[in-house]
């Protein structure tokens, strides 16, 4: 048995590789040869929560199960608000192999379904992206969308805006060599953005969908759960494309999609899952809006950890 | 996160300390501060199954989850049948602090509750025990009877008689100081044991009850599952006092019981579970027979890696 630190990870697996081992995963799934077991939540204490997410691959001839806390005020007592290990078992014998922290591939298998839904869905020729949120899982994020396309400017907007300059600097010493700005107005990042992240803990929409570009491309990376909200209802109902990364995941927690539904402007089988996606051509002329969605399955982490395992060993 | 090995553990944490946690786990089961969930199993191909059984204790402030593969022929491959791994999280903040090997810990944990059931069971001046089956399970459930009785003579039956060699061995070298005998025929152990712990793969009753010594306690701890057999089921109909470790799981998988049910020799409502049992009085009288089943619980795999996580740092 044994244990890979999230920075023994970030060493030798990045951004390119979990891009291809994430697209490999969808055609297993695609495949029928992986079975995603339903999560076990339990409550802790207070708004506490322990998630165990375990996940079979019958074609790379893994199983995986994520183990997740979510302590949503550890960082008072100087604790990530959420801390997560992922063990690894070969399926050949049953032999428990691995304990990967998994911290660093949780935002990188984001990061991937990112890119991937990005090629899928924006303009070939976006240059510009925009940044809504510069916290824990933007960075990689951003990654994602720069595998995919050639993006020359770079807006940030954080609530908190100083946190934008250390965002800043840490795609630059990267090796980002798109320009950088800091923006002080939401509405200078979208509507000047091919492609918007945002990746906040909001419970109400973070920017104001009149300013949207025409024609730009929209990863929705926070609102995990019912009570959050992130994207615009008015970008949902105009949305031509909608690509979730789980429908299952999507319906159950994503609450700007929720409530979508709920008021009447957007109705499920308009989206379509990021598995089903994949093959497709995503017909769009330069008005169109699209939507990537992602809330997270097991499936992700468990390609990401079998991927890091792989390069590690 | 630490990694903790069978050995390590093995040369800290040990019988009577496992009594002990055990014992006290059971008391905060019935305090209402462990949470239990449904354990995730996942057919893997042909009869290999991966399990998962997740447990919370908010009085020790631990979660755990075991992770344990089930390949029945792995033997031929030089792999044990079962692997399993346990990893901790602390509650306090949701660190995850140790993935700990489960083997020893499985084995441990078993013969503590044999122990705690054994001392409430069997006759106070019981001097003999029988062992039938000398495979994986059973050196352990020997300690476990060891450390509630002053045992004198141990009688050992296997199907494959050369095995209990070995396993005298292993006994004496443990520090064992009762006389051990080894039988070619089980009815000379039922015959002469106050105890009698049964730990095996069979799929009949491995002694006849006719033999079985008057007054005699007998442990039930292999038949896991419902095609398994072990304890004849003319014991299990006259048996004064039956204790399951856990009566959900006993129900479900324990197959001379379930098949005693079915024969109309046995009646559910008959069987107590151990953390019922505790602090209850058993009469007997001298010929009556008593019976322990164990078929494994996720709070005793919770409570033996907690106790030895906290001999280990």
């Amino acid at each position: 048995m044994k244990t890979f630190t999230d920075k023994e990870i970030e060493q030798v697996y990045k951004m390119d590789e979990a891009i291809k081992d994430t697209y490999n995963t969808l055609n297993t799934l695609n495949e029928g040869l992986i079975k995603m077991e339903q999560r076990t939540v339990i409550p802790v204490e207070g708004d506490k929560v322990m998630l165990y997410m375990p996940c079979v691959d019958n074609k790379e001839k893994f199983s995986a199960v994520k183990i997740i806390s979510i302590y949503p005020d550890n960082a008072a007592d100087g604790y990530p608000a959420t801390q997560a290990v992922t063990v690894l078992t070969e399926l050949e014998h049953g032999e428990n192999v691995a304990t990967l922290d998994a911290s660093y591939l949780t935002k990188l298998r984001t990061g991937a379904m990112t890119g991937i839904a990005t090629d899928l869905l924006s303009k070939k020729e976006a240059k510009e992206l925009g940044i809504i949120g510069t916290g824990g899982m933007a960075f990689e994020q951003a990654l994602g969308v720069l595998e995919v396309r050639d993006i020359k400017k770079i807006r940030l907007f954080n609530r908190t805006l100083s946190k934008c300059d250390n965002f800043k600097i840490r795609l630059e010493e990267h090796g980002v060599k798109a320009d950088i700005e800091i923006c002080e107005d939401v509405n200078d990042v979208t509507s000047a953005s091919d492609i918007i992240n945002t990746a906040t803990n909001s419970t109400q929409a973070v920017f104001e969908d009149e300013h949207v570009k025409e024609g730009a491309h929209i990863n929705g990376l926070g609102s995990y759960m019912p009570e959050m909200r992130e994207i615009h209802t008015d970008s949902i109902k105009r949305a031509r494309h909608v690509i979730f990364d789980d429908v299952d995941g999507v319906i159950e927690e994503a609450g700007e999609f929720i409530h979508a539904v709920e008021s009447g402007d957007f109705k499920w089988n308009k989206a379509i899952g990021l598995k089903d996606a994949l093959n497709q051509e995503f017909e769009r002329n330069n008005s169109d809006i699209t939507i990537f969605k992602s809330v997270g399955a097991s499936y992700y982490d468990m390609s990401a950890a079998i991927g890091a395992y792989k390069k590690l060993v």
